[in-house]
């Protein structure tokens, strides 16, 4: 059986950025398609039929007719609405419980992150309340936070530990990530281990620092429980030697690395994820030129967190010398408590739009193609080429670019 | 009939705020009840029961038993949600067609909207789209919008024309308000004649203001299609005197008034807000010391558009200082296709917290009771006390600060 979506008022392929491995894009890598089709297999998964891969894309006048009326399911969308890769939010902490709204109004009022970290807000805060927390509760929190992530058109999400911060509570957040899946059958969902997310209050640094390498990451690795390690790397957080430590462990465990580089000061992490070949370096707002060099000649991917220095008032980080120099760059959310409580890749399309003036071409490659090569998934999703997984969006807008001209809308009522 | 909401996590009556007339707001004056319960009669409207009076607001342990349990509909919160005021966005440009997503890359591109004006964007592409759209596609367009809003929270808004800048056009978007109060007659609906929003490309200066004071401004106060009358006093728009010549005739027909004030440069035109006793002066972007004085004496409200700063890349207004000297502060969306693509007041409380350094009492006081103070609404909605109209919205969270700590949230999914 299969599936086609027809008469998109356009649809984006994609196709130049793959060819482009991201880099660069202009508005021609696009493959933008008029009145566009798309044609997908399908797939049973417990009693529900879903697409599976990408059998044809193009013109909706040039659909094969290979297809028997039989066996082919059709939806008209009428040319009013166009159809996209799925994007890719591959920076999120999605996991974890409590409330800060306190905390921001704090923040609004002139108090620093820094100041109301050592206050014992912060992380901490969280920490204590996702300690608490069942497991139960937080499956309950993360599935309601994914199905708001699907509305706006996610179809790929990472998920961060990192509120732990013990062998028990981390393994409790790892631990929700498969039966998200479960429920989530559609969606690709990508987990990573930062247990090296910040010092916990009731264990000297050093102590830590052995609990995370010998107890933690061996535990995480052997129970298949991450894709990825990542630590956040800057300073009052982790040393660039304590990352290296930590990191060298986690590759020869077999797990992917990313790094929270450069984003309250510098510390030349970015360059620590080029050297440590790290699928990405997050952050970067305080990136030095031989940082952005490095990048640029590497295939680390420079992932730019545009909500954060929002919610931080902190300037944006260069996004403009990065993709100049060649870097790949992909946009995420960093949905999080304390930095940016903001699931909203659109709203982070608009904030990348005005404040790092990026063009659309760019824009729409580090939100699909680019965020599927920082998760090292670039293979299988991203753009919409035969042979590919199905993930795809129907916007509700007839252009790509209104998508993020708008802001702050509400999936439901288009 | 009687109904009851009973077990809100926590009501805001906004008490204080009334009794201060929306001047340097503080905590106390939010009149924060714990576990609330409020009561409120009902009236028919065509076949649908909606609420209609406030009888009855306090701790749900108190709520009094008069009431008999078959004259009574009780739902429970369970303690989950916050029940607070219906917001007010007193200024919207809710009414036009076409799309102008292409500009705003350009915009991010470097281009100013003085820039794209010159270049036959901006107002005018606007302008030829809506002239070009029928009575229906507006309303069409518009109801959509609207339930939007709803969806924030918004139970009163303010609709500004603006977008005909002919009689025919004019008197075209301005006729759709009233259908759309018959469609939404639970939300509460002001209509502010902007004929003065700019000048159309197929008249000359003068034809325009004669056409606008001596035939327009005369037929929409005789077919009562506008509350309120508006000019957008600004360097390439209207000048002060050009305001005062129209403002003046309004007034002599009974409109109320209100002015699009130092936005893009300084005019003084909040200091003729003031002088004209215009409900409110808005934008305020570039407003002098002296205009800040005046308003502070003054009962116009200055109504602050942070969204219209955001996607500008403008300075923010100088809110502190408003609020400070005592001048009765409100927010906006200001939606409309050019500066704002938003239809979300939370978002715009967002920007305020962070980018206008306003407390949390004085952001709930900007969209409830100042914003309806605003629109000349004050006596009857903005604060939850007995005897006022039954407009309040329940929030998907439990705190009140909660709906713009978080940014960018889709109401459909909590």
């Amino acid at each position: 059986m299969f599936k086609a979506w027809v008469h998109a008022s356009e649809i984006l392929t994609g196709r130049g950025v793959r060819k482009k491995d991201g880099r660069k894009i202009k508005e021609e890598d696009l493959g933008r398609i008029p009145d566009g089709a798309i044609v997908c297999s399908l797939k049973k998964i417990g009693k529900r039929t879903v697409p599976d891969r990408i059998e044809w894309v193009g013109p909706t006048s040039s659909l094969p007719k290979k297809w028997g009326v039989e066996e082919i399911e059709t939806v008209d969308l009428q040319n009013r609405r166009a159809l996209i890769p799925g994007l890719v939010d591959c920076h999120t902490h999605l996991i974890f419980a409590g409330d800060r709204s306190e905390e921001f109004a704090a923040r609004c009022a002139g108090a620093t992150y820094q100041e109301i970290a050592r206050q014992g807000g912060g992380i901490q805060r969280t920490v204590a309340a996702t300690r608490d927390a069942t497991s139960k509760d937080l499956e309950r929190l993360a599935s309601q936070r994914l199905r708001e992530a699907d509305s706006f058109g996610v179809r790929t999400l990472e998920i961060k530990s990192g509120y732990g911060l013990s062998l028990e509570s981390e393994l409790k957040i790892l631990q929700v990530i498969p039966r998200l899946r479960q429920k989530f059958p559609q969606m690709k969902i990508k987990s990573t281990f930062l247990g090296a997310h910040a010092f916990p209050s009731d264990l000297s640094r050093q102590a830590y620092l052995d609990e995370l390498i010998y107890k933690m990451l061996p535990e995480v690795a052997r129970l298949r429980l991450a894709d990825s390690c990542d630590v956040f790397v800057d300073d009052g957080y982790f040393t660039t030697d304590e990352a290296r430590q930590i990191l060298s462990y986690a590759k020869e465990l077999g797990l992917k690395i990313k790094i929270h580089a450069d984003e309250l000061g510098n510390t030349e992490s970015a360059a620590l994820a080029v050297e440590m070949e790290a699928l990405s370096a997050d952050h970067l707002l305080k990136i030095s030129d031989q940082g952005i060099q490095k990048l640029a000649n590497s295939s680390t991917v420079a992932v730019l967190l545009p909500g954060t220095a929002f919610y931080l008032k902190a300037a944006h980080a260069p996004a403009r010398r990065l993709i100049e120099a060649g870097a790949v760059v992909a946009l995420a959310t960093d949905f999080n408590p304390g930095t940016c409580m903001c699931l909203s890749l659109p709203a982070m399309m608009t904030l990348a739009g005005l404040y790092l003036s990026m063009s659309p071409a760019e824009i729409f490659a580090s939100v699909t193609y680019n965020g599927a090569k920082a998760l090292g998934l670039a293979n299988q999703t991203g753009t919409l080429e035969p042979g590919k997984d199905a993930d795809f969006a129907v916007l509700p807008f007839a252009k790509f670019e209104e998508m993020y001209y708008r802001f702050g809308w509400s999936p439901s009522f288009f």
